[in-house]
């Protein structure tokens, strides 16, 4: 049985995982990473992480690569992490040779988002379609692009940034530099921030805590219960949503959205909107035909990407 | 030497033509059609010009398919004109089917856009790059995807819409039922209207005859002279182009860009304010590899995609 050991890296968590090459997560391990100490102890913690895995598994188990996922702008043949905004210091890292050298076995690395993209249409909401965008919402909006059934990561490696297609062009100023992006309206870091910015000019919803405090799972729990201004910050979002994927289609002709990430939870709240907006607004494709659905796989989507990356 | 009849199937001409394998053009010839008789007289003459061809054609040099690009929504894989909308009366017409009945060849039949961007690709303004998207600015904007050295045609083998993919979410009503449109700002149509608005509301320009004879030729005239109204109109198209490259290049990392199309002849004047837009926006790539250029093919562009279709 053909196994990989697969690694999802962001800022906030690690988890490490080992797959076989039909989509089964046999072991999981979970651990905070603690971003500020910078690139050496996290990458001596991956390395004995995956090292305990490997030494856990049967002979003729072992794993034929590795797969690294990280949050972060990735050269992917060069096995390089450029720059990742939630990993401070985290500069041009050669983190595929790093793993490589000390575990001997060949390891891939790509954007997380491009993983679980791979993971989802691999054995997720995906399965069975060939021409497909995975767009995750969480602290930013990430997205993986599958056409034709592989990844496409473009001339330099580096695409699938739907988040920076801009839906405002004088909206927000953007943590890419631009203006108006897709992640300046729909990340859950910008739902937040909305959500506060009303409060703070009067208007009032369900939540009565102190304004820093409101996550966007308080807005989900508002949500549920009917809450005006929740339901307002979503349909917002899936409006965005809607018109960034009426451009993707007309251009491109997909077959369906995954939406993923910690946000994937108010799909239900969200889709109505963006799904209002995009079958308005769309020409190249029949919308009733274009599947749309959430991510099935949940925060371990990435590991399941694992195999792909080796296909 | 193996050959290919072309044949461009525009509106207001259709241009048929001889080509080779290696893209040198041996015969062409244009004629105006005239679009409101429908469709059964037009495929007639389609037929006996390319008859009259294929007849001055040496045996050795016969060809070996038929190209076909058209100006409308094509179904490729049935070799179906679904609708054309310079085309009155062009509903579903089975036109490969048609053709390949009347000549005893195989018949290929694509938007006349993606037609435009393999000719570019293959010998023009593209050519050495494998990832590029070309851009018609006509009546309407059109476009043509190529990735990985092929044409991308989606799931449905419509995609290529460039020209709907939404620059102002409110603006103008499309002509494919959506609203700010890129081809509601930067198509010669839209510019030209845009000029007439601006000097109805009292703008003055160098054009002083009727507005209704104003054309994008004018505008051009204008901006060579240095006219300050023409070339605010040419800005403001560029900087349209500039926000959806912006989206297009974050999202799919593509090598270029060629401008084609009637009025691809401003390319100097339009050029400016899209490459600011786009380099000050652009997040996946480095503005400074990627090639802009205009088409270098003209009016015959596609021509000269014809053996491509074939490959």
């Amino acid at each position: 049985m053909i196994t990989y050991l697969a690694v999802d890296l962001g800022g906030t968590n690690v988890t490490l995982g080992l797959v076989t090459a039909d989509g089964r997560l046999l072991q999981r391990q979970r651990f905070p990473v603690r971003a500020e100490r910078g690139p050496e102890p996290i990458i001596a913690d991956l390395i004995s992480g995956l090292r305990a895995i490997k030494d856990k598994v049967e002979p003729n188990h072992q794993p034929a690569g590795v797969a690294v996922g990280a949050a972060g702008l990735i050269r992917p043949r060069e096995g390089l992490l450029v720059f990742a905004p939630n990993l401070p210091g985290w500069r041009d890292v050669p983190l595929a040779d790093h793993l490589s050298q000390a575990l001997d076995l060949e390891v891939r690395l790509e954007n997380d988002a491009n993983l679980y993209a791979l993971g989802e249409a691999l054995v997720g909401s995906g399965r069975g379609l060939k021409n497909l965008l995975l767009i995750t919402l969480g602290t930013g909006v990430g997205g993986g692009l599958i056409l034709g059934g592989r990844l496409w990561g473009g001339s330099s490696g580096t695409a699938g940034e739907i988040g920076h297609m801009v839906v405002e062009p004088t909206g927000q100023v953007c943590g890419c530099g631009s203006r108006g992006c897709l992640e300046t309206v729909a990340s859950a870091t910008a739902m937040t921030r909305t959500a506060r910015e009303w409060m703070s000019a009067g208007r009032t919803c369900g939540y009565t805590g102190p304004l820093g405090n409101l996550t966007a799972a308080h807005l989900y729990d508002l949500a549920e219960k009917g809450d005006t201004l929740a339901q307002e910050i979503f349909d917002r979002a899936g409006q965005a949503l809607g018109l960034v994927l009426t451009g993707v289609f007309n251009l491109l002709a997909l077959e369906g959205v995954i939406i993923g990430g910690g946000a994937a939870g108010a799909y239900r709240f969200i889709f109505p909107a963006m799904y209002q907006e995009f079958s308005s607004r769309v020409f190249a494709v029949a919308p009733e035909q274009i599947r749309f659905a959430p991510a099935a796989l949940g925060d371990d989507a990435p590991l399941f990407g694992a195999p792909a990356l080796f296909m």
